[in-house]
């Protein structure tokens, strides 16, 4: 196929009035027979130094950035995080595997998961992992047991009104119960090493940022004050993804949280940050397609339109219309119109938006191809194994 | 291992206060690694004996079932059901290759998916299917196109505030349009062979299907009076499973139903029934095990209990907690309190169950394995490939 890249749009029209992704430009040149999540590599790279170089004190330190595996486990995308030197958060066995077989050095990967069976602590430990997360009693029990002498950080609950999606009280224990267990820690053998916590996901600003850290701040302080001489702050993710409202860009995001900390918490000796979908989200774009083009009722003032892609088969964030995508397709600039988006599964749940419609051509209709943009980060391991017999979400690394 | 199946409940302690399921005996009998879905493929053949049993017309007429693959695609199963003269409605094309694949007849598998690409319809049509389900103008050319001469059933939308689930207004035409459909479906040399509908899922009660029936049967009317010659009323699904609220046993259920057509639709030439949780949901339970018991402060009223299995990897159908499963476990007996179930990922929208909290026992810790009944449906499949590197949920069929 003969496509000059650097002149097409995603549908292969010729543009001149902006660059086109390279993302973009690789949907134009190729059909796909499934729905297709197609991921720069190299945007990620670029976002990964956008980031770290936010990411240092006023003394010049380097916070080390733990990429969160969830987001986005492609093993290219690990490959080339392991060759930049980032670190990793893990949720799993599964996640220290995919990690461990890109080149991951275990010294950079952290147990994150609060939630961990006492047969992977083991596991873990034994392949060469000595630190994770812990928010409970029969938790830090199981990590004594099974990874003797690990260092733990105890991850403490925040309330952040102002994320975008704020996190439930899953995960986390209230400021009273951080410090007995910091001393838990100690009784049993372990080193307590520091504190984590989590700002609550897509927090598109650094000043949203504020009132949690005062509240950790203060447990952090008070830790201190008890005699724990804390190593590591664990700051989380929360580092936001442009869908459709404004963020701020990565470098100036990361340099004014690492200015809030230093503010509220003095010198830290390591501060670690966790992104995900901060860092791959914006990377990549699903090609997929409109399988129909309907209205219920002769007078309905808004059509369905069907997409080959659902809420099972990869875009489960739209969950409660949460996340927004943005969508192009290769008739826009026609006069639009509300219309209801839905998944093809046989599931009257698989509606991707519906309370808030969204705008898309009058002309739509079905076989057109339609690009769903910034999916990187939490849609193809969402991906149902077959739901409906739909196959899941493929990936492709650009 | 000798376990006397015939006196252990599922955790391997001697009974003789009940019967056990052959279901829970095995998993007594054996450890898992991961959670896993244990199905018994005779507890199904019999509820489709049930269930056949009650879809006789007064004068001896058999309503055929379309077993909904969707529910659960497990080869086993669906190798059982075509044994016993089942048909099946598909939702796609990869739920027709398993089908096919265990020996279904082309004329017994519905395309019930009013949702398809056409290169599926081409596809399905040039295997030897030939009854396709429609409800919008865009969808009929596509099959007038692709599968010429095909029957067709136009499914409405109906309103049914009793159901446990009601539907949204995904599926099916408002009753303006679904003559027009069906006259177009003549106009372009397809047969405008019926109707379907779902009454919504989760329908308790035969009384409930009452409202629903009445307003297709005043479609249906209307369409013979207009001349169309229909042979088919597809009743769709919606046949409940016991999820702690009563419901009627399926033969009495089924029969109920069909009363309550003949009542208002007279003799009808097919009638077809395609229940898919009313099959196969109470043939099965999930073996999984508790992963971590813990307070989030020192004077929580309730425990947060987190499994190995949750939201995303086979309890999906616990959004908005609308299934509520049923749980047990070996300390069963103990003093119970009210507790907060979510599911082992890093995800803060695993959560099964915190609105309404669940009771479970106070001694229960992690380790503890806990059997989740009546899972048979709308699990294995809504599970996603590996979310947070936790692999999807296993099915054993005993």
């Amino acid at each position: 196929m003969n496509v000059d890249l650097a002149l097409r749009d995603g549908f292969g029209r010729p543009v001149t009035f902006a660059p086109v992704s390279r993302v973009e430009a690789h949907i134009a040149a190729h059909d796909f027979a499934h729905p297709t999540l197609v991921m720069d590599v190299d945007a990620v790279e670029r976002q990964y130094r956008a980031l770290s170089a936010g990411l240092v004190t006023a003394n010049g330190k380097q916070a080390h950035i733990h990429y969160a595996v969830k987001a986005n486990p492609h093993s290219a995308i690990i490959e080339r995080l392991v060759a930049l030197g980032s670190g990793f958060d893990v949720a799993s066995r599964g996640e220290i595997e995919i990690v461990l077989g890109q080149g991951a050095d275990v010294d950079h990967v952290s147990f994150g998961n609060t939630i961990k069976k006492a047969s992977d602590i083991r596991w873990a430990h034994g392949v060469g992992i000595t630190l994770f997360a812990v928010d409970a009693e029969e938790e830090m029990v199981k990590i004594a047991e099974n990874a003797p002498g690990a260092r733990v950080y105890v991850r403490v609950i925040v309330d952040n009104p102002e994320a975008d999606w704020p996190l439930s009280r899953k995960f986390g224990c209230a400021s009273d119960k951080a410090l007995n267990l910091l001393g838990m820690a100690r009784d049993l053998g372990l080193v307590p090493h520091g504190l984590s916590f989590h700002v609550g996901s897509q927090t598109r600003e650094a000043r949203m940022w504020t009132g949690t850290l005062d509240q950790v701040a203060a447990i952090w302080h008070r830790a201190q004050d008890a005699g724990f001489d804390l190593q590591l702050l664990n700051i989380g993710g929360g580092f936001p993804a442009f869908y459709g409202e404004e963020i701020q860009r990565p470098t100036a995001y990361a340099s004014a949280v690492i200015r809030l900390i230093e503010e509220r918490f003095g010198d830290v000796p390591h501060i670690m940050a966790e992104p995900g979908r901060g860092m791959v989200a914006e990377a990549g774009c699903i090609a997929a397609e409109v399988v129909l083009v309907s209205k219920k009722s002769e007078d309905d003032l808004h059509r369905w339109v069907y997409l080959d892609i659902g809420r099972f088969s990869g875009l489960a964030e739209t969950e409660g219309e949460a996340i927004r995508y943005q969508f192009a397709t290769p008739r826009d600039g026609d006069d639009t119109g509300p219309c209801v988006l839905a998944g093809p599964s046989c599931d009257s749940a698989d509606v991707l938006y519906e309370k808030r419609p969204i705008q898309l051509p009058l002309s739509l209709k079905a076989g057109d191809k339609i690009i769903i943009r910034n999916c990187g980060a939490y849609t193809t391991t969402y991906s149902s194994v077959c739901f409906n017999g739909f196959p899941p979400l493929d990936c492709v690394v650009i």
